[in-house]
This record gives structure tokens, sequence and C-alpha cells, in this order.
């Protein structure tokens, strides 16, 4: 099972993008077809989530090298300035300057693209593409299997086809269970301040005809309480090497409610989001992002005029609150220093 | 410390109330100077919170025995209709059917109001309004003593003055507690999805020169995490015979939270709100409001236009998460049946 959403697509020579800042309410692809295009795309957040990032710079690249292919004047000083354009188009994401930056090295190696050489830059792009799907649906397989038939699931955030190349991490996993008749319910948290879920996960998982209930993110512990639910499934931002987990502020929330109510709790991402340089989550700082996420919605005040707000847009789950942590390269039940260590030493 | 917030006011012979559906955006006060008038504030919420409701409908009555006692032809008869209308504005209200009862019974008895009962029935008001405050003062002191000074607290949805006849429940806890000089910091939930917290609590604090952090409902575990919290203080709906607490959606969450952090969890409620027939919490209903309070804000769609919702308007804490049950009778330190029993018989 796949999933119906394009978040980003190759056609007629073109890079189609969803543009992510309109959804829920309107559905726009924006056609790219120039290199500064790709960038300002990723700048202004038409596409968000790293590995989406990623496959879309490498589209950039391709973009450039086809351009410059067709053999004008300046062509090669103009591919190598687009190449910087791209490699600076979101300073903080580190995956961009890796995909580019491989590209460089393995295929271009200071040439002038030719059509050849941009027809072989495409295919390349197109396989980044294919592999991040591959790897989604690979951990969505290995997540899925750990859970029963009969099982009601809650995720948070959105960590779906909109957030990667297609099918995601966690919601991944709820896509495999539920191709495989797993789930009996599935809830999604609506994610405050930025509404995510309810934005976002609701508006995607409805697109593939995978039913969904949102319920506000402090509703979770009473929907556990009724027993209807067996796992909390979760996607990262970053994991330390003793398993520690940094993902969407109300992900630390989830796991104590859990583990009270004796609800499982999963972690899914690829293994480019463990950095074993950080020994544990204390390491990880949690960013604050200004207030007024939480005091405007859409441009508009909601909360009280002259009150103050605190936003932290992250928080670190405990290793020990986590039952299975799903990678690309395997499954870690209840992760831990030693368990790190042997599968991505 | 009182509150400079009067939600109910009686001054030049009519009943002011503060319009809490404008808040926080406007601060308006009706004028009411007929029991319709009341009733009709009472039914369309211009007032909320079981004590506050009481307070204004024991004003309704005064001001219905003002008008009769003019002599005027039919007074007796639209009395009667008055204390009917009054009774009936909003009929899951207990305390408003009891509150005009016990008028009808211990002062009225069936008499044509004159000057001087009418004048009774005003002064009668007037106790019921100082005694809510007083209790709620009396809360307010017994439950600061529990607190050590240098403290961090986390309170959720709206306890204060906008919810009794004025100082509050939990709220009326920090007010003590910040007037004793013990509070290093008060985080306020924004309590989705009403925004009771980012509405209401937020603009009476401000109001009271009382500094209120807010955060997101999902954050309060990461702050607990931080180690700057000590207690959450919360209000309760209805508590059972064991000490169960129904409260706002998202109280369980934060005493799951504090438990696993060692923060300690008040609950502040007077008397009124303890049913003794209530084996437990498991006999209360929880209900379910509309979907829409989570899918919309302010009328304006916020989730995907496709998006269903669950939305259940409290949850349970059960007693062995809660340290302290504040009440008017005095404390209880780890509420069960047999404390109960002794406080409540």
């Amino acid at each position: 099972m796949t999933s119906n959403i394009k978040t980003i697509e190759w056609r007629d020579n073109a890079l189609y993008l969803l543009d992510q800042r309109l959804l829920p309410f309107r559905e726009i692809y924006l056609k790219l077809v120039s290199a500064d295009e790709v960038a300002d795309a990723i700048s202004n957040m038409v596409v968000r989530g790293a590995p989406a990032i990623g496959v879309t710079a490498a589209y950039g690249v391709a973009i450039a090298a086809i351009n410059a292919s067709k053999g004008q004047k300046g062509a090669k000083e103009k591919f190598d300035t687009d190449l910087k354009t791209l490699i600076t188009a979101r300073p903080t994401a580190v995956n961009l300057a890796r995909v580019i930056n491989d590209m460089s090295e393995q295929l271009i190696q200071g040439k002038t693209p030719n059509v050849q050489l941009a027809d072989e830059i495409l295919q390349h792009a197109h396989k980044l593409h294919r592999e991040d799907i591959a790897t989604n649906i690979k951990m969505g397989d290995l997540g899925a299997q750990l859970i029963d038939a009969g099982s009601g699931v809650i995720t948070h955030c959105n960590t779906g086809s909109l957030a990667t190349a297609g099918y995601g991490t966690a919601l991944g996993v709820i896509r495999s269970a539920w191709a495989d008749n797993k789930l009996s319910r599935i809830y999604a948290d609506e994610t405050r301040p930025w509404l995510q879920g309810a934005r976002l996960t609701a508006w995607e998982l409805y697109k593939d005809n995978i039913p969904v209930t949102l319920i506000t993110d402090s509703a979770a512990a009473y929907v556990m309480s009724t027993g209807v639910i067996q796992w909390v499934i979760v996607g990262a931002d970053r994991i330390a090497a003793n398993g520690d987990v940094a993902n969407k502020i109300g992900t630390y929330s989830l796991a104590i409610a859990a583990r009270y109510h004796g609800v499982k709790f999963m972690v899914v991402a690829p293994e480019m989001t463990i950095d074993m340089n950080l020994a544990s989550g204390r390491e990880i700082p949690i960013e604050q992002r200004n207030a007024s996420e939480v005091l405007e919605l859409a441009g508009e005040r909601i909360a009280a005029p002259d009150a103050k707000a605190s936003n932290p847009a992250f928080d670190i789950t405990p290793a020990e609150l986590i039952d299975a942590l799903v990678t690309d390269k395997g499954v870690i039940m209840k992760p831990a220093t030693d368990k790190m260590l042997e599968l991505f030493a």
C-alpha cells in the first residue's frame, strides 16, 4: 500500500511541489523550472521535513543541469552558482548540503553538464526519491510487525507523506499496519501550537482513505484510560546514542501517559536521525520558538491581550519510556547505549 | 489579598455582571434590573461556574422582590413567576435551584414582598456572595499552607474570580500563595479546546498583577522535567466518595506527569462538589461535547476539511494520583474513602 499523496513529483521536465503552506484548505502544486525557484520553495517552507527537503534539492540540481546542458554561454558559471544557491536555501537542514555535496563528488566532478550528465543527475534524483520512500516502507513494515491485530494507536504531529519523500515514518507504520488490517482505531493529536495533526495528518490520512479521529493533545491520556489504545507511534527529530529521543513538544507527555497505562511506545526514524556523538538527550538543546505561536492562531490573537507565553518546540523522551525504536537498519526493543552501538557504531 | 475582578457586583440597586462571553478582548458589564434579564444572563452564559451562578440567582431573587415591593397590581403573581423563571434558567446547575428553594423556605414563605422583605432578601444575597468568597479565601489559605516558599506551580482551565463569586478555588490557592511570597513561577495551560487558560486565567491574573506564563497543554510535562515545578493545582467539577476527581479534560494527563516527576498534585473544591453517593470516578459519565470545538476556533475551521474529532470535555483523575484535596471543611492528604467519610459523612 502506498500513499496517494504526491508531495514531490517530477513530470514533463519540471518539479511539482505541493505547497504545504496552504494545506489543508488549498491544494496547490507549484511548478518549478529553475534552481532559483527550487531554492525559494525550500527557503519559504513550501516543502518541510528533512527527507523531503533532501529529495527536492536533488531535483533542483537536476533542473540546474538540464538548463546548463542547453549549451548557452556562461552555462558552467550559472550551474556552479545554482549549486551554491541550493545548498544555502535552508542553512540548518544538514542533509540538504549532504545530498548536493555527494552529487558534486560522485557525478558532477567539476564538469559542465551535457545532455547525458543532466540525465544521469536526474536519474540520481529519482533514485534518492525512490530510496527515501523505500526506507519508509521498510520501516513501516518493520513497525507494523510489532502490532497485534485489533490494536488502537495514537500518533502525534505529522510524520507522513508530507514530511518525507512519501509514505512517512510513524505514519508509514500506521499505513502498513492499516494495510495489514491490524488497526481498530487511529487517533491523531491535534498538536498545538502549529496543529500539524489537525491540519496535515488528518488531511493526508483522509486522502488515503484511512479513518482517523482527531483529539486535543490533553485528551490522549483519557483515551488511553478507556483501554482502546495499544501503541503510541511517533517520529523523531534527533536521537542520542542512549536512545533518548527529541521530537515535537507533547511527545514526552504521551510517553509518560503510555507507560502509566501499560500502552507500548514506538519511535520510527531513519538512521540519519541518530547522532551517536550525543551521549544522551540532555545534550540536545530545546529550541524555544516565538510566543506568538501560542498566543495567536493564523495571525489572530487567541490569548488575553497582555498574556506571556513560553513555547518550547521540542521535548526529550528518555529511552526508558521507549518500547521500540524502528529504523531502516532494524528494530531495537527497549533502546539503550549498548544496543544502539551494536546497530549504529 | 483579594481580587480586583468583580465578576458579580451590586451597585445603585442593580446587578452588574461581567460578560464572560466577550473576554478577554472586551470587558463589558451588563446592568440587570429585572429577574428576566438575570435569567437570560444565566441561560446565555454571561456568567459561568456553579458558585457564580448561585450568587447571581440570589441577586435575581432580590431584584424580583424589590420590583414586587413597589406595590403594583399583580405584584405577588409576577414575583412567583420570576422565581420560576430564575430556577429554570440553567436546568443542570443544581445549586441554582438549591439557592432559590432555600430562600423561598427560609425568607419568603409565600409572602408578597414589601420593602422590608425585599431588603432582607438582598442582604441574604450579599451574605451568599460574601460567603462564597470567604469559602474560597479559606481554601486558598489552607492550600497555600501546603506550599513551600520558592515553588513553581502549573494550573489548568479557569478556576478563578471568573468561575466563582470571587477569588477562586485552585486559582484562590495560587492567589494566597502568591500573596505569601511563596511562588517563584506560575504556569497556566492554555486548556484546549475552549482555551479557558489562555483567555480567562491569563486575563484575570494579569488584572491582579500576578505574573503568569501560558504554555500549550502538552508542554506541561516538559516544564516539569526542567525541575521548576513543585505543585500542579486544579479545581474539580465533581468528586466521588473515594476521592476520584472529574475535572476539565487534560487534568488527568497533568496528574500522571506530576507523579512521574515527583511533583505534588492538589485539587481545590468546596464541599458542594463532593458526591458521597458515587463510590468512585467510574460512576461519573464523561460528557462528549461537539467535535466542532476541536475542529473550529471562534467559528473558523482549523482542521482539515473532512477531519472527524472526539471531544471528551472531562476526565477522571484517580485518587491515587492526588496528594492533597483542599476543601472548605479541611484538607485531606492522599484522599481515600475512609478519610472522605470522616470529613463528609
